[in-house]
């Protein structure tokens, strides 16, 4: 039924973070029935691939190296916030609330993956914390593997004689205490502050 | 932060059917980080745009035209089953229950979105309304928009002296009644046949 370069196309769809071979049908449906947009992703594709490349510093993605906030001289030299990968780092730059560096990992230290702190960028990390750093932010996840990845990497840092701090824990803002899980409120009744 | 040609692929992913900036965000990310699975994929929708065409009979896609269905010797060509897109088609073909000929509409008809008669395929299903077609079975979609388009193809069917069917509402199988909406029950109650 399927020809096979658009079978091809569908299994490298699925392929892609958060699609299945059903999300992937209508996608490449989609696409054959919009061939303008067919030719515009390709194009794009090619060109993304050509510019984009990691920081040498930070791992961050940019069509430089280093990157626009390594190399920015508006930045908060003294401060290295540390984060899983390159879409924390857009989560945390969307915020404008943040002006230091960043460190992206790459990833998170798990046994069961294999990754160990050799996959990781941990040793650039380490040859970052020198005198001129006064902080860093560890903003890894708040899950069992981003937290344990987080401890392992204050201890590096603390070793260093710098100090560590991490993101606090809590109930998001504009959420509803009833759709919270346990974990959520077990840490924010733990953690809870005077008014 | 983003450069542009990154900004740009991302926005172009977001337009692709089920995916919003989030999930956009993240396949960019993840090619940028697979660069081999990015070129396996600009390649792969390159090909497939240039092999895929629409079937000049039934608006199938194909690498030929007219489509393997239509120019199947083994298809019960006495049969046209008249579906909305290409992805009810492949969903039909997967259940290996059907043996006839398709017609695809490519959508429904809809006041609101201004598709009349004339931007589907309906005329086309017309001219294949001939004598040797014993039956004509309107698979649309269950929807309200779905259900229009079938009564209207329904009566010109008719008209053309040809039996017009349509696929049986109820239950799905496997299906909880606790998960089922009011629609549902009710047609499952009214349609509802002896043991």
């Amino acid at each position: 039924m399927q020809q096979n370069s658009l079978r091809n196309l569908i299994s490298i769809i699925a392929k892609l973070p958060g699609l299945g071979r059903r999300s992937a049908r209508r996608i490449a449906l989609h696409l054959l029935q919009h061939k303008e947009l067919m030719h515009k992703l390709s194009e794009s594709i090619i060109s993304t691939a050509k510019e984009m490349k990691f920081c040498e510093i930070c791992n961050n993605l940019d069509s430089v190296s280093p990157c626009a906030i390594c190399s920015s001289s508006t930045r908060d030299k003294s401060l290295i916030c540390v984060v899983e990968g390159v879409a924390d780092l857009w989560a945390l730059e969307r915020s404008r609330l943040y002006n230091g560096l960043y460190h992206v990992l790459g990833g998170t230290l798990s046994a069961i993956n294999g990754t160990t702190p050799e996959s990781l960028t941990i040793d650039k990390l380490k040859r970052r914390l020198v005198s001129n750093i006064g902080e860093v932010i560890i903003a890894t996840n708040a899950t069992l593997e981003g937290e344990s990845t987080g401890h392992y990497i204050a201890s590096l840092v603390e070793k260093a004689g710098i100090k560590a701090t991490r993101l606090a824990h809590g109930i998001p803002m504009g959420a509803e205490l009833d759709h919270m899980d346990d974990g959520t409120l077990t840490i924010a009744l733990k953690l809870r502050q005077l008014f």
